[in-house]
């Protein structure tokens, strides 16, 4: 077996000689972009490959090229399109500076034997070494770490590696079994939830993987979730736990480490989500006056929370600033230039279940939220699925010809969010529909793919187009609003940051033949990709990072769109194709 | 039904009318000494009584009274004995001074109701109204409380009280759902473990039960305990926490309040038993240099440790000062005057599975360990069992006749700790037995108690003699070797403390016809019962005395017997009935 390694994500899968590259990136679970189905064409899939013991890249395409007898290292390129700038958000190292300052530190101690009679047990020992080494006002041993004292002393004759963290001017101990140290960044979207596994020496991320929030089954957006909250609280804090652990398990077999060596957590949520995930009832967050229970949680261990990691390990949850503007938003926010000092005016769109704006620049930030439901990650469309491989990500009707892309060129399983975009485009630009989203022929419903072998036919109906038009409406007319609040206008805007976990194949030309997106130069449009576990990763590994998203949060006002009045009026106006005031998308 | 209350242990029974008192005693668990049997000739049961409604007291002997058709209270006299000051250890509150400041805190606060938009969450308002009203550097809200809170503040306009206890200037959020607080005081035995159900408010006991250590079937020693430990640490905590976890089911039980609603945890343990309780390998206790994992464990909760009430109820172990001088040596000693600033010079034995010593006055205390072995508690006696209703206490033999009393006048199941000592006497005294502990008649064995219906015979053998003799010649030698280091003799000594669980049953006669206990006046003797369990107590409703426990514990300087060439010279005498020197016990 040919072991082959996928940059940046740093996957390593083992292939025969002579197989498909291809084959290789979907067995690591590497996403590329094949529109032309691996036929050579399109040109999408080019990468470079670098022999293990040989220096030499080569370009080629990925589709067209087959497993050497050797060891390669395959970089993937930094997607590039013209009608966007799309970032290459595989790489998230590209936030980080030159501070390597993390929340979980290490120090190298080298404790004094046992004396007879001196009066010091192990633990005043260590103790004393500690606070010699590090500058705080005492140290906190949990019980485990004192349980594992004895031997570890002993081991090396005193020379101990301690892993801690400071709150409050005290030093916790979170392990002294551990060499070596990872950690994880999750964002815990509505629908999705993503999880990173990070190497805290090198802040590599060593495995990624998503999956279906299984709380899903209770309801599709935070509305419905609060109000299953109210009997069924401890289900839905069973069921992010459930989903979280299964990801870290996955992770962990990716990368071969136990998930004990986990010795950090860094999550991002909305305010419900955590609420939900800290087993809060969440209620009081959509009964007037609206009010939270924590905005942001103190810094709880795994064990206590139920995340099956290292039990010492602290879990940093991103501030929220609002009922609907979560720390999935503060987090995703470091990713942006609203994180440092902006020198224009930025807007920031998170389309998720729930859509968050943010309109800020070095004076101001303003956030606010919509609900947009669960149609952009594939929810409330009849075939809709999240992104995965099989997923209809693209669709082309030209001159009455369909032509329809799935992610990994796989026979087609369903339409993820790209896939709804760029199908309703199509649908509207060939007339199909119209600007009220309505069937011009009458028949309600239109055949993306027939079924074969019995399955059925893959749709998208009537009801996906209003489901996804009243979606678009809402994050188009939040937008809107914001910018009537301030006084201001897109043509004002310096840059528009697009997050959310579909947002690398989001087609501009599409988003704007639809409504959803502005007109505002090309060039000005910054896709983010899933900037939520980006800013996750990013206040892991770095206490510069943790320190601005705590700045963020003190710094955003939140706005509840419910008492702007002008809301109401803009989100009629959305409810068409592309728009009443079309010029808004020419 | 009649209530009958039993003081100072307050502790109330129901009654039928006519029935005898004495078994409503017995009912109570209150301990109520009737050498006679019950027949109103010893007048030892002598107690006030008082009817509910009417203050007048009448004086009764217990085992000759009948429960009257109205409520009464039952007051136990102290007991008083012409051969040494016994105290009435049964009403610790007389150690406690006029200052009720404790450990675990109560406030009242008011927190502002949510308001529209003004950034504050349930939590942030808490926590504002919280450090308005307490001094310290932050609140730590753990998760549990967290999840109550947002009803608790609703449920009554943002009234809400709040337990909690401050660590190095932290304040720990213990709960706000209690609306009364309970705390437990253990004396975790190496033997028996002694547990009492206090009330926090008014600081009465409410409930106390005893039981064997359930590690007792793992080794009688803390020697054998701790090589048991080698393969079966985690069976030894387990077992010390199942009989922590029953004592609190049965006080619970007693006083009929749930377990959740006990907030603090004190225990006093020597340093094996914390080690064990804690799951921390004990080994090195026994390997030289001898030093122990920990001293002064921090504050964990109960949860942490395993013991069955609420989950954030701090846990405050007594600090231990060496190897064998245990956290149940620094607890015993807030029972005597070295904890406030004696004028003469003090000696503390504690008689139990481990023999301590203390000897100190104003400017020194010295405390050492030695290993006397279960035999006071009734181990390592083939008939011996703990103190309880129907163990032989007292042995009489006049004239050749032998006497028998048992505890509650019931029939004999065995020989408790006072009962050995007596029985020793009064064999040694009659000629039975000779110095050497041999028979006379070369019998090897005495018959106290005929077996009938199948049932042994209960006998004291030469085996059993020996296992006493060891056991009173560590201690004795013990005290006369700490005397000896700093210069001093048994004349010198001005206050004689004697702790144990047996020692109110303690006939000073007996004691020094056996060689135990030293030719002191008898009036400088002072009887403290389960000094460790008491002290234990006092740490939990008195911050004073946990201040005193910690000075204690910095003043102390263990001596280690071993170090000590002269100890095994003064061991080698003490084997002996009294021993080779007979001056000291004339």
């Amino acid at each position: 077996m040919i072991k082959v390694t996928f940059l940046p994500a740093n996957i390593t899968v083992e292939s025969t000689e002579g197989s498909s590259l291809l084959e290789a990136a979907r067995a690591a679970g590497v996403y590329v972009e094949t529109p032309c189905g691996g036929k050579g064409t399109c040109q999408k899939c080019e990468v470079k490959i670098i022999a293990v013991d040989n220096e030499k890249k080569k370009t080629v395409l990925i589709c067209q090229t087959k497993v050497p007898n050797h060891p390669i290292t395959v970089e993937l390129q930094k997607s590039a399109d013209a009608k966007g700038q799309f970032e290459n958000f595989e790489d998230p190292t590209k936030y980080l500076s030159e501070d390597k300052t993390q929340f979980l530190k290490k120090i190298n101690l080298s404790v004094a034997p046992a004396a007879l009679l001196d009066g010091l047990s192990d633990a005043d020992r260590f103790t004393k070494a500690f606070l010699k080494a590090v500058d705080c006002q005492s140290v906190d041993i949990p019980l485990n770490v004192l349980v594992a004292l004895p031997e570890k002393l002993r081991e090396n004759n005193g020379e101990i590696t301690a892993y801690y963290y400071l709150d409050n001017n005290i030093a916790f101990c979170v392990s002294i079994i551990s060499y070596s140290s990872f950690g994880i960044a999750v964002d815990i979207g509505t629908t999705t939830v993503a999880l990173w596994l990070v190497d805290l020496e090198t802040r590599k991320v060593l495995a990624s993987h998503n999956a279906y929030n299984s709380q899903v089954e209770c309801g599709l957006d935070v509305i419905s979730r609060i109000n299953y909250a109210k009997k069924n609280l401890g289900e839905l804090k069973n069921r992010i736990l459930k989903t979280i652990n299964e990801l870290i398990a996955s992770v962990c077999k990716d990368a071969q480490i136990e998930s004990n060596k986990i010795l950090c957590v860094s999550l991002a949520g909305n305010t419900t989500m955590t609420h939900l995930l800290l087993g809060i009832n969440p209620e009081y967050i959509r009964l007037s006056p609206y009010t939270p229970v924590v905005f942001q949680p103190q810094i709880y261990s795994a064990a206590q929370i139920g995340i099956s990691v290292c039990e010492n390990a602290p879990v940093l949850i991103a501030p929220a600033v609002g009922s609907y503007v979560g720390g999935d938003i503060t987090s995703g926010l470091l990713c942006t230039e609203l994180a440092n000092k902006p020198t224009e005016l930025i807007l920031f769109i998170d389309i998720g279940t729930n859509g968050e704006i943010v309109l800020g620049n070095n004076d101001f930030i303003f956030a606010c939220a919509c609900s947009a439901g669960p149609a952009f990650e594939g929810g409330g469309i009849k075939h809709g699925v999240r992104a995965q491989t099989g997923a209809i990500e693209r669709v082309a009707i030209n001159e009455g010809k369909l032509e329809v892309y799935t992610i990994g060129g796989a026979p087609a399983i369903g339409i993820c969010g790209s896939g709804i975009i760029s199908a309703i485009a199509e649908l509207f630009k060939n007339g199909i529909i119209d600007s009220a989203g309505k069937f011009s022929d009458g028949n309600g419903e239109y055949i993306l793919c027939k079924g074969s072998q019995g399955k059925p036919d893959i749709t998208i109906s009537e009801t996906d187009i209003e489901n996804f038009v009243r979606a678009k409406g809402a994050i188009f007319s939040a937008c809107q609003t914001m910018l009537d609040s301030v006084g201001m206008s897109f043509n004002d805007v310096g840059k528009v940051y697009v997050a959310g976990g579909f947002g690398r194949f989001l087609d501009l030309d599409d988003a704007r033949v639809v409504g959803l997106l502005p007109r505002v130069a090309n060039d000005k449009y910054l896709f983010l990709g899933n900037s939520s576990v980006i800013g996750a990763y990013l206040t892991l590994v770095s206490e510069e990072h943790r320190n601005k998203e705590q700045d963020l949060a003190r710094k955003i006002t939140y706005m509840d769109l419910s008492n702007e009045p002008k809301y109401m009026y803009h989100y009629t106006g959305a409810l068409f194709l592309p728009h009443t005031d079309k010029e808004l998308f020419e």
